[in-house]
Parts: structure tokens; sequence; C-alpha cells
């Protein structure tokens, strides 16, 4: 059961990280290859860090390739729905919030099951939760948004830290977990 | 013969795309260094985040330092030989497109050899075609050309698509390899 | 002896690099954290690109996390002190070419620990030297210094080559190591 909610959140976060990465591609009119190319290194560019840098090779995408075609169903949907409101940019916002606060928390949890210290797993959480947009930003040609924006890289912090903390006091995982997420 | 054509093909791309990174160096001003730096990261640097992902380490130009080498002689040479006519400048685009199609396939190639899904070796073939040029753009403080360009992003998953596609189908590696290239 | 020597070395480069990054973060008067991402960035990142490529995986600091911790200080200290006078930016730059040459020596001989080709450590002292500054320069959002500054890359690329050489040759370590770090 709790396999289950990690990877609902996995694959939300990966869906909503996508579609800010398929907006950017907008802001840039680029075609559709942009959008998906764009989308895709967001959606999944920090978790593809974090496993190089464990040394989980190959990366996840590559031995379950489900996450790159939701990556590019993702992105080429966002395009032909590109014209959207402006009411739609404050969701937005939250969703991309929702996605840090996630990824913060499964990237520690990868890293922690890997065997490694504690402070390497909180960090491996916010390389997960911050450099897919890091990414984003450079490629669309701004300044990485989560380096103006810091209350970003606090929340990954924080997030990655209160489950890592809890994780090894013995939380339950389900607990920590949510916790995490919350934060 | 197979195999002496894909590495004609390899090192005719690597050459170009060296040359390319050499010629935004010669743009920006460069000492004979940058020049070095720019063209060796655009010549090897897709096929090395390809490796990276697919875990093929150490990557291929550490096993075999000749790639290195040429990426560093046609780097120097195009130092000395920058100043090049204008109507040269036409010839490179040629050649920047050879380089992408070129890519796109032996990349693809490489990652079907490790048995990995036709999707994943697809998304490899265009990781392989379009991240040199995109750390050649990036470290030249200019706007990715491939985002800019679309065209570029299409050729390549076109390239590498077909070949994949053939390749599954059985058709021998000799006209899926020239097929993907052509088209 | 001589490895206590090349660790206080090695953790002398961290440090400077963590320093550097850590004031990018200050001209652009990011918060806190900003300045934690962009000095642990630029204090490890060379090492990472290195490790990485040559297959040292995980990467040096996951292994062993204090190489993550005195980074982190090393950054929020310079928060703290960071309206630093002007005279200090005079010794910064020394730091940072000590950090370059430090770089250069320690990545070539992580590499010639390896086994690989003399042509290859070479690369790797440039890497470790140069990537570091690459990524503070990207994610600052400033075209990268080492390839407008070339004195920077030729420095690297002489230390490096020297050490090198004299290894291959036969020098003691301690000898080659200080020669390149000198050069």
């Amino acid at each position: 059961m709790f396999d289950a909610f990690a990877t609902i959140l996995d694959w939300l976060g990966i869906a909503v990280f996508a579609t800010t990465g398929a907006l950017v591609a907008s802001r840039k009119q680029m075609d559709i290859f942009g959008f998906v190319l764009l989308g895709t290194v967001t959606g999944i560019g920090g978790g593809t860090i974090r496993d190089t840098l464990l040394g989980i090779l190959p990366v996840f995408w590559v031995t379950n390739p489900a996450y790159l075609v939701v990556c590019v169903v993702v992105s080429s949907t966002t395009f032909f729905f590109a014209h959207v409101p402006q009411s739609r940019y404050r969701l937005l916002l939250w969703f991309d919030a929702i996605g840090l606060a996630v990824f913060a928390v499964t990237g520690a949890e990868t890293a922690l099951a890997t065997g490694v210290d504690p402070i390497v797993a909180v960090g491996m959480g916010v390389v997960t939760a911050t450099f897919g947009g890091i990414l984003r930003d450079l490629l669309g040609g701004e300044s990485p948004v989560v380096l103006r924006r810091e209350i970003y890289v606090t929340a990954a912090l924080a997030g990655a830290a209160l489950f890592v903390g809890m994780s090894t006091a013995g939380t339950p995982r389900e607990i920590a977990l949510t916790s995490g997420v919350v934060s």
C-alpha cells in the first residue's frame, strides 16, 4: 500500500514538472518537438542526475520507459492546450510546489534505500526536486527560477530533511513520507 | 563491412560537430584553448551523456582516447583557419545536418545494443544528436539552436525512429542504418 | 605523507571553489540557500563530472559526505561575511587560481589511478579544474569565465600535463604533484 502511494506521488511529480517544462516551451513559442524535449528534460531531469550520482545505472527511465512515454504525452498535450487562460497560471504554481515537495521526499527515499549517509540523502532530495527545473530554465535561456526564488530550495530542503530525520528515527514510512510532502 | 561503415559515420559526426563548436568559439573570439574546450565538448558531449545514462562507463572516449585526440586536432585546426570565407558557412550548415543524422542513428544503435526498449533507443538517438550542440550553445552563452530551429529535433527523431523501427522489424542493419541517415 | 599532502590540497581546492560560488550568489543577491546550492555545485561539480565519466560511482561525496558538509559550511559562512571589503576580491582571484591548479593535478591523478591513457588523464585534470566554475557561471546566469579568460584553461592544461608527464616518466609522486601545482 505504501509503495502504491509513493508510486502515485512519483508519477504526479513527473507529470507536473513535464507540464511546467512544456509551458516554458510555450512562452518561447517553440514547435511541438521543443515542447517534448523541454517537458521531458524537466520531468525526468532531476531523477536522472540523482540516479547517476548514486550509481543507479542505467537510470530509471531507461529501465522503465513508461516514464518517458508519460513525459512525451503530457508535453504534447500541453502543446495543443497551451493557449491556456491566465487563470490557470496560478494553478500551475501550485502544481509546481506540489512537484517540488514530492520529488524532495521520493528523491531522499531513493537515496536512503541505497544505504547512503542521511546528509547525502537530504542532498539527493534537493537535487531531485530542483535540477529538473534548473535544466528547464537553462535550456529555455532563463536564469534558474530556483535561484531567484529561494523559497523553492528552502521548501525542498525542509521536506527532504524532515523525511530523512523521521525515517532514520524509525518512524513508519507512511507517516514520514506524508509529513515530508506536506511540510 | 557494416562495422567499418558505422565507424566511419561515427568519426565523421564527431569531426563535424567539433568543427561547429570551434566555430562558435571563433564567433566569441576565444583563445585556442577555448576552441579546443568548446570543440571537444560539442564533438563528444552527446555520446558522453548517452553512455552515462545507459551505464556504459567509463564513457567511450575514456576507453578510446583517439576520439579525444580527433576533437583536439580538429578544433585547433579550425583555430588557424577560422577566418573562413562566408561561403563556407553554408557548407557548415550542411555538415551540421549530416552530423545530426549520423548521431541520431549511431546513438540509437548503441542503445539498442544494450537491450533497451525501442522507445528508449529512439530517445537516446535524439540525446546523442542534440545534446552536443545544446552544451555548445550553453557554454557559448547562446540559447540552444536546437530549441529555436525545431527542424533539428524533428530530423533527429525521424532518423532514429526509422532506424529503430526497421531494426526491430528485422531489416538488415546495413539498410536500416542507411535509411536512418538519409531520412 | 604524500596522501596527507594530496588530501589537504583537495580540501583546499573544494573550500576555495565553494567560496567563489557563494560570492557569485552574493552578487546575485540570493538567499542563504542560493549560496549553499551555488557554493556546493562549484566546490564539488568538477570532481563529480570526472568521477561519473570515469565510472567511479557513487561519486566521491556520496561515499564521503564530509565534502558535502564542508561546502555547506563554507557557503553559509560566506553568506554572513559576504559584505566583504573590495580589497579581498584580489585575494579571491588568487584563491581561484590556487583551486584551479590544485584540481588540475588531483583530477589527473584520480584518473591515472584508474589506469586510463595519459591523454585522458590530462583531459580529466582540465575537466575537474574547470567544470565546477562553468556550472557556477551557468547557474548564475553569466557566460562562463573560463571561456572568456583563456589563461584559466591554459593553466589547468599545463599543470595537468606536467603532472601526468612526470608521473608516467617515473618521477616520485611528491615531486610531480608539487611541480604540477606550482606550474
